[in-house]
């Protein structure tokens, strides 16, 4: 039985990860690189490398009624969605109540992780980190990779031809913290992610002009749903999920439109997705469709090129005198700390077992947690995460053959890529009250019993299990 | 039949007045005390006595599509609702094409405007101006005051004990330009009005803490309505107009409460209009409810007291460390420049006939122009009025007696209150269509045929004719 976990990362996987830990009585010790807990959540006015960055308005997208710990409700008097600096607030009284800052190795950054010579035997790992220029090595029984993905920007720049000359300001999203400089400027963001929207938003109060390129659309969701409840409190009950799961696909895609289109109609404001028979996540914003009314944000196509000072769209229209462009162009991840064969992207998917455990390993000793991209809240998803890989490394449950977890894998991304496209965003994509239920029975199965690993997908006809 | 005409300021009611007078062959001169166009609307960084003031945001409430003057759509690539430099903009383009401009005397305070001796027969009046320090005087056939009823504040003081030992800052809303300098502080705005809302919004973005207190609530509306089209292009149709005149009042209250409750319950944001069975206009603000979800803005009842640096309110909580009171209690108005009886506010009503004339006159020959508050936009009410006015004293419209119009305005005023209740924010409270059409049966009513003035009132047993 595994004992002894490594834990890389403090964010909210990494913390939640210690307490399921503490809870099975395994002895966590958590790495992390900087000098404090919070991961994403905790704002910082500079950009550091090898961290998530966020802008400083950063405000939650799932209520605090679906998003706290399951043994830990959000303090009464904290609002229904959260300003970045009272989810870190949140963190703390977590990590203050369940007292899990005594595990964490602050300003320690992990070089690598490997398996041990026997590891076909011990399951154990080799973590190498680095402490204040010093390097040091311990021994552990398992670990959980839970780093995040919001780290290294994906930024297409060969897809923009006559980037090379344009003599504006340019940047990553990740670059972006507040308004204040760009008062007065013409400003092209691209994407329609909810970066891109927030930014977006946040500076056609400033700005003299923000356009927003998109080459596929998005639907725009409100956090304010029916009756004023919070967006996730109407969208993610079991009724809808069951309604998801037993009615014919074009149905679900019909009432997902009438769904999505509740507040406004897309297509009048520029913003119907290409491909509206996916189920491609919303984005939340709560502005959007008004600077769109306001004229302060103008919706633009696909980006064919750039010159000196303007940008070409794809409906030949031209913005001129542009300033500044915001490439709110989404993430990509890497765990350079692992053997590459670990956790790797190929053919479109992800190699990991319910977007957890690397299925080649003899001993299920490595679990990635929180690399995955919900419907909901990840705060539920990422606490039953670490709760299964806990007990996987504990022994109280055990997953399928090699081959069993490969077909999970491709058949899963098979699934996945219908209903959700190919996109390179969508990757880690998944349903939500289907995949916490998925590893909510995972969990109740103790170790040795029959197990019906991969017969999710013949049970649920349509979107189940993804 | 008159023919000289003085307009009195230059803002949209005096523009369009002008644009009126040359329709209809008159010779108007504009005087306005400032050195441009635009009034209410033209935005600047500082306050100046006598002059409306707006905020660098603010935002037109009605859409391009209903607010435009009837001969002169806004341009196509303006957007559906305008900032106000926008809207200055589109002043311009109409007072350059019907060449307006040339009719307006600028840096020209009017100081008196006097009956002449022979008023009763001439109906004329002397105009005394101020301009460079030197005062001149003119005689004129007609008057129209178009100064507008956003400059006085009204700021009641007496209603907050404890007002003279706070120690933080406090101001009218006038004052209020931007949200810069209001970084991290805790705020208390008093009222819901457009103002109200808008400013507790956007400071809400920088400050610490916004509270907004309001007695008795709003109705809340987003410029976003059905399928995303402008709101009043949903709102304002004639067939919700007629229903809302045929139909009991019981359910006509109980549609708008449905209406106003659509995009989310007022209940469960603490905004619920404690008279919801009175028609009182909803604010416009697209952003408010996403602030009270995300806690930026919190809802607090009416404020009972004030120390040193704190609100108490009536719900017996208290705010501690306030730093900043802003009173957005809207404005009263005055005609320092008029005979005191022309234009005055007597138990709750203004004494002028369908808020144009004075009845008392022996000669129709003055009429206020945009002194009212339609539930729609001021663009059409405002030219339809001055179309009225400038063939009122053409002599094309005629008046009925005395006291003809001052049952009117009796009756008029009882169920403005019926309607819109007594408070002092309601006293030029309309309703749009109704009173459109109202004005427009006015001018194709030609001099000398038979009038039905009162009889509105019998025709449309609900709403109609406020």
């Amino acid at each position: 039985m595994a004992k002894k976990v490594a834990v890389i990362g403090a964010g909210v996987s990494g913390l939640v990860s210690l307490k399921c830990c503490v809870d099975e009585g395994l002895e966590p010790t958590c790495f992390e690189r900087t000098e404090d807990i919070g991961g994403l959540w905790r704002f910082k006015e500079n950009v550091e490398d090898g961290r998530a960055s966020i802008y400083r308005s950063v405000i939650t997208n799932t209520s605090k009624e679906m998003s706290c710990f399951s043994d830990f409700p959000m303090p009464e008097d904290f609002p229904n969605f959260l300003h970045n600096s009272k989810l870190l607030e949140y963190f703390r009284i977590f990590a203050k109540k369940f007292d899990l800052l005594k595990y964490i190795q602050f300003q320690t950054t992990v070089l690598h992780v490997k398996r041990r010579p026997d590891f076909s035997s011990s399951g154990q790992w080799e973590v190498v980190t680095q402490s204040g220029g010093k390097e040091q090595s311990a021994i552990f029984d398992a670990v959980m990779v839970c780093s995040g993905h919001h780290i290294l920007p994906h930024m297409p720049l060969q897809s923009f031809p006559g980037i090379e000359r344009f003599q504006g300001q340019y940047f990553h999203s990740r670059q972006y913290k507040r308004p204040a400089g760009f008062e007065g400027k013409r400003i092209l963001v691209i994407g329609i992610g909810n970066s891109a929207s927030d930014i977006a938003v946040e500076l056609s109060k400033e700005a003299a002009q923000v356009f927003i390129s998109t080459r596929k659309g998005s639907w725009v969701l409100s956090r304010i749903s029916e009756d004023g409840y919070p967006w996730d409190s109407v969208f993610h009950t079991r009724f809808s999920t069951m309604l998801r799961n037993v009615l014919p696909r074009a149905i679900v895609t019909w009432m997902w439109e009438q769904q999505m289109n509740r507040w406004f109609n897309h297509e009048n404001y520029g913003l119907q997705p290409q491909n509206k028979y996916l189920l491609k996540e919303p984005i939340l914003n709560d502005d959007l469709p008004s600077r769109i009314l306001y004229g302060a944000v103008k919706v633009k196509p696909r980006v064919t090129g750039l010159t000196e000072t303007s940008a070409i769209f794809e409906d030949e229209t031209v913005e001129e005198d542009i300033d500044v462009i915001v490439f709110a162009t989404g993430y990509t991840f890497a765990f350079p700390f692992l053997e590459e064969s670990l956790v790797k992207v190929e053919d479109n998917r992800v190699s990991l077992y319910k977007y957890m455990f690397p299925p080649q390993l003899e001993k299920a000793t490595l679990a990635c947690i929180g690399l995955i991209q919900p419907l909901g809240s990840i705060f539920p998803t990422v606490e039953l995460q670490a709760r299964w890989a806990t007990r996987v490394f504990k022994g109280l449950c055990s997953l399928p053959t090699e081959k069993t977890m490969m077909e999970d894998i491709v058949t899963r991304n098979e699934r996945r890529i219908d209903l959700f496209g190919t996109s390179q965003s969508q990757i880690l994509q998944t349903n939500y009250v289907d995949y916490l239920d998925e590893l909510a029975s995972e969990i109740v199965y103790v170790s040795g019993k029959s197990r019906k690993h991969s017969s999710i997908f013949k049970k649920n006809k349509f979107l189940k299990g993804v």
